[in-house]
């Protein structure tokens, strides 16, 4: 996974052969799961998560000792149209800030014992402005996926997505709407806080890129290429090499799932080791997690980006499997079933 | 707080001493949140949690170091009437698997390093059958509360509420049908999984209760007297303790909502220092919260009970308050504030 590029046909081939969800371990979930000292179906979600994980995992009982944060960062030529409520020079002050500890995800990655990794993409090489010219060459596009494919080391169990990157909310709005159709004012939201004139110049620049390169949106490999970001791309290298590896998934707010359907787009089932873990207080998002028939773990209104939601989540999945592999059965418990 | 029994003449007084919430730190809390490196607001819930928290923990900023969960456990009389699925045997075993660290409030209780208490109340003097008499004495009822009042020690900084009762969703709805009216089946649910002619059982064992016992329900605390239960006035009193003792409270799922309820029936201020951590699959729940004002920080279809929602939740709000004591704010990190 370590390639400099891979090539838009080579991540073709490589999701033709993207692994199933292992059945054995299904039934073996299932199993333990009817056993534990609990009602039938009691811990709900729990449940449904463990048994996710354990699937997508390739094994029983499930392991979840060595979660990765990945946290992909880059900069947007669509800045210079005023798309955002902060300048660019905030990308870089931001890869400082997670550098100093100091940022949202740096405390979320502390409690839950998860190793942040922030990938900072060449902050001085944004993007094209994609209202003009495609955001990347497909040489571009490919090196940023094959990067984000090496977030996807030896040993590590579980992986949170997230991304930084100020005007990616504006990019995120352009692939949603070429990917699924649609009025871009539907895609678009208010992101760091815009709103009024800079919200429409946003809904616009959407809406001009759609124009300028809907032709080629056949293939959604090309959508990333010419309304993605760098860090964008990297996300779907990584959810595609996460796949390859049997490391479950959870994807972050609106930019990284966005990013993750241009894989679902080409493959529905593509998507299937992940599960968004925060639905976003961007309205774009709703759109989207009903568009790939994900329910998001989490509803807390938040809409920082950063793997925030996703390493949330983190916290959820992991008691979902400390509860399925610690708890006792009824015959070790000496607990009663129902009554007959 | 360790009194053996405190009258419902004293818990009224109580009441009407209850401090409100700190609006200097409040202030404080929301000139720090400005300042913190991320957007207006993209915190979302995770911000009110830690206003909430600090408002009524009285300090900034907030202390989040020692959680207690407290899981009060009785028996029902009314489980004689077949209205749960597993026998009343099961209460006390539930106990054992407790101390055996075998439940799942243990898993989730390591997870969040969170000190679990189990209050065991007389397992083997159920309440009466309240179909036929009130559940309890006054006296015992008082002495329920004093019990559960002294959960709250000192040097604990959060409270987590939850209950097992094989039974108890039944006084449950039973309490909600009598403090807020309607049908009782629309407070009935199937509890650890009743359906049929159990569930029917049930909603007519609600309806009886309600019948014979309705004109003494001017008074919310008779309500907690003639159809509650032992654990439900213990969460009772634990709610009132920890308002004193300025411990913000999570409350867990259907039954402890129903137990706190009586208080809110009293005061409509006096949940105030209370989140419910979780929203039940058991549908009376969201009719509760809903009555309640309250907004659940968690939806995870979970319908278990012993504090799991409650402490789920908790790992949410400790990530609320590690983000607002543990990030950079914008000038400290050097990072652009908002274009102008």
């Amino acid at each position: 996974m370590a390639a400099q590029e891979v090539s838009f046909d080579e991540m073709r081939e490589l999701l033709a052969a993207m692994p199933g969800p292992n059945e054995t371990v299904r039934d073996k979930v299932r199993s333990r799961e009817a056993e534990l000292t609990k009602p039938a179906g009691a811990l709900g979600r729990l449940e449904a998560l463990t048994e996710w994980f354990s699937t997508w995992q390739g094994r029983h009982p499930p392991q979840l000792e060595r979660p990765r944060v990945a946290v992909f960062v880059a900069n947007h030529g669509v800045v210079g149209r005023g798309v955002s409520a902060y300048p660019a020079s905030v990308t870089a002050q931001m890869v400082e800030n997670f550098q100093a500890n100091g940022a949202a995800i740096n405390q979320l990655c502390v409690q839950q014992d998860a190793d942040l990794r922030v990938y900072e993409m060449a902050l001085d090489h944004p993007t094209q402005d994609f209202t003009q010219e495609p955001a990347m060459t497909q040489t571009e596009c490919a090196r940023a996926m094959a990067y984000g494919m090496m977030a996807v080391e030896d040993g590590i169990d579980a992986l949170c997505l997230g991304e930084m990157g100020i005007g990616n909310t504006t990019s995120a709005a352009a692939i949603c709407c070429g990917l699924f159709g649609g009025d871009a004012a539907n895609w678009v939201g208010s992101g760091t806080g815009v709103t009024g004139e800079a919200l429409q110049r946003k809904a616009a620049a959407v809406q001009e890129a759609i124009a300028l390169h809907g032709p080629a949106f056949e293939d959604p490999f090309e959508v990333a290429r010419c309304i993605g970001g760098h860090e964008l791309s990297a996300i779907i290298g990584a959810v595609l090499a996460a796949r390859i590896a049997r490391v479950p998934v959870l994807l972050d707010g609106y930019a990284c799932t966005a990013a993750a359907a241009v894989l679902h787009q080409i493959d529905p089932a593509a998507l299937d080791h992940c599960v968004v873990g925060h639905l976003s207080a961007e309205p774009g998002h709703r759109r989207l997690v009903d568009a790939l028939g994900q329910i998001p773990v989490l509803d807390l209104g938040m809409r920082l980006g950063e793997g925030t939601g996703a390493t949330l989540a983190l916290g959820v999945l992991r008691a979902a499997i400390s509860c399925h592999n610690g708890m006792s059965t009824f015959s070790e418990a000496q607990v009663d079933g129902p009554a007959r």
